[in-house]
This record gives C-alpha cells, sequence and structure tokens, in this order.
C-alpha cells in the first residue's frame, strides 16, 4: 500500500475507535513528506467543514504558514466531496489521490453524491430546487463593496 | 436594505480596511437573531478554506453547540462559491440570501466562476483534466475501513 494512503488510512481508521466522525483521512504531502493530517471532526468539533481534508490543508498551511499549497498533493482515503474538492482547488492542490469513491461513501450513509447531483443541477437551474433556496437580496448595496475593492490598487488574490 | 444582508456587508467592507481576506461577509440567522458571523480571513489565517460562509458556521456551530444549522438561515454578500455552498448543505441549512453573482466575483477576480464550471463539467469527465488530476489508488485498503463503519450498529450520521 503507497505510505501516504496507508497513514491517511490510518487516520481513518482511528475514528471508527475515537467516535471523532466519519470514518475518512487525509493528508498533504510537500517533497515526499507529510506535512498536514486530518481525520473528519465533524462530531467532536461540532464543525460541519471539518473533513478529513479540509482539516489536513489547514494543518499544512498553519505549519507552512501560507494559504498556497502549490507545490502540494493530497491523499484521501475518499473522492473529496465538493467542498473539500473545492478547497484543494482554492489552496492550488493539482494532485489527488483517493481511495473509496463517492459511491462507496453513500454507501455507508453520507451524502457526497447527493451534494455532486445537487451542484451539477445548477447549472441548468440555478437556485430554484428543494434542498436549498437560494434569493438574490440587496445586489445594488453588496456590489458598492466590490466596486470599492477593484478600484483599489493593493488587492492580493488568492 | 435588510438589516442581516447590512451586516454582513458591513463584514464585507471591514475587510476593504483589514486585507484580512477578499471583501466577502455573511452572518447565520436564528430565529430573527445573528448567532454566526464571519469575514474572509483567507490571508489573515492562512487558510484557504476560511471563506465567510465557513467562518459564520463554524462561529454559529461553536455558539450553539451542533454541527447542526437546520433552523438557519444564511445571508452572504455574494452567492456563495462551490466549497461554501456544500458546507451550507453539509450544516443543513436551507435558506440562503445573497448580494453579488459568482459572475461579480469573477469580475474582481476570484475562481468561483472557474470551479463551478470544473465541478459540472466533473458530471461527465470525472477526473481527466488540466486544473486536478484525481487518482484512484488502493482502493481494495481503504474500503476495509468503510466495511468496518457500516458493519458497526452505534454510528451517528451527520
Amino acid at each position: 500500500m503507497n505510505k501516504y494512503m496507508e497513514e491517511a488510512n490510518n487516520l481513518a481508521r482511528d475514528n471508527l475507535k475515537t467516535k471523532a466522525g466519519g470514518p475518512f483521512g487525509a493528508c498533504v504531502v510537500k517533497d515526499g513528506e507529510i506535512i498536514g493530517k486530518g481525520a473528519n471532526h465533524v462530531l467532536s468539533a461540532n464543525d460541519p467543514t471539518a473533513h478529513a481534508e479540509i482539516m489536513a490543508i489547514r494543518d499544512a498551511c498553519s505549519k507552512l504558514n501560507t494559504y498556497d499549497l502549490s507545490d502540494c498533493e493530497i491523499y484521501t482515503t475518499c473522492y473529496p466531496c465538493p467542498m473539500c474538492l473545492s478547497a484543494i482547488i482554492w489552496a492550488n492542490i493539482k494532485t489527488v489521490y483517493y481511495g473509496n469513491t463517492k459511491h462507496d461513501a453513500e454507501n455507508i450513509g453520507f451524502r457526497d453524491d447527493f451534494i455532486y447531483d445537487f451542484i451539477f443541477d445548477l447549472k441548468s437551474n440555478d437556485g430554484d430546487n428543494n434542498v436549498l433556496k437560494l434569493t438574490k437580496m440587496d445586489r445594488d448595496e453588496t456590489i458598492k463593496v466590490f466596486d470599492e475593492y477593484k478600484n483599489s490598487d493593493d488587492n492580493e488574490i488568492y
């Protein structure tokens, strides 16, 4: 077994005992070294965003003191949910190794597939559905902050 | 202007001065009361996941001591990126009010639209693209943890 995936899998297996969250683990690797680890802590942290990949990314960023993980890879025991997949892209990671599929996650009771399908549907059906009601409001005011940002000349884009 | 959107917009505007991150703000509301606030802190926290909605959800969960925000609404100054949209669904929030659109975010330099398009493409093109290389690995080992989880009878599904 790949040694980084094995570490991620050990983190996932630990959760079977600790019940900190679902059976998911991940680690971020840079230049062959594990620089971030995470297991799902949704239950123990009372944080719905505390998925393994998010935790591993936050751990790596904290260690490297940067929000940019361009030169890193991530190993995760399950295909990332859309939240984690997007977090991986925001972190500029370009290589993902995963073990179980999102269908495997669905089979043990998680909504990964459901959320993917929801987002796929948004392409043709923007915000009109039974899962989540998205309503536009007060753009005439909120756009002013964006305009002010755009007109500033010292913005750092991430 | 809606008072909750105004609070979110004030949080976004604060970022123009603090440069803690992009010009985005959000708040979580329960029974008419703001119980979670967040502004984008990607730069100040060196955390690519520290978007306004994620911060507001984590703040609300911390205050309410739960990972379940079923009875809450979220007000955000910009249409949520796929990471935040998925976080909102994981948190069981069902009502989202937003100000600016994801095209507005693209116009000031953010990749929200790009990430949505990337995920839309995954529907027909699973992991074969230039943005992110997703490679399956060692499922024969990682699936064992899922099987063990499935066979346990005291799992809390979130």
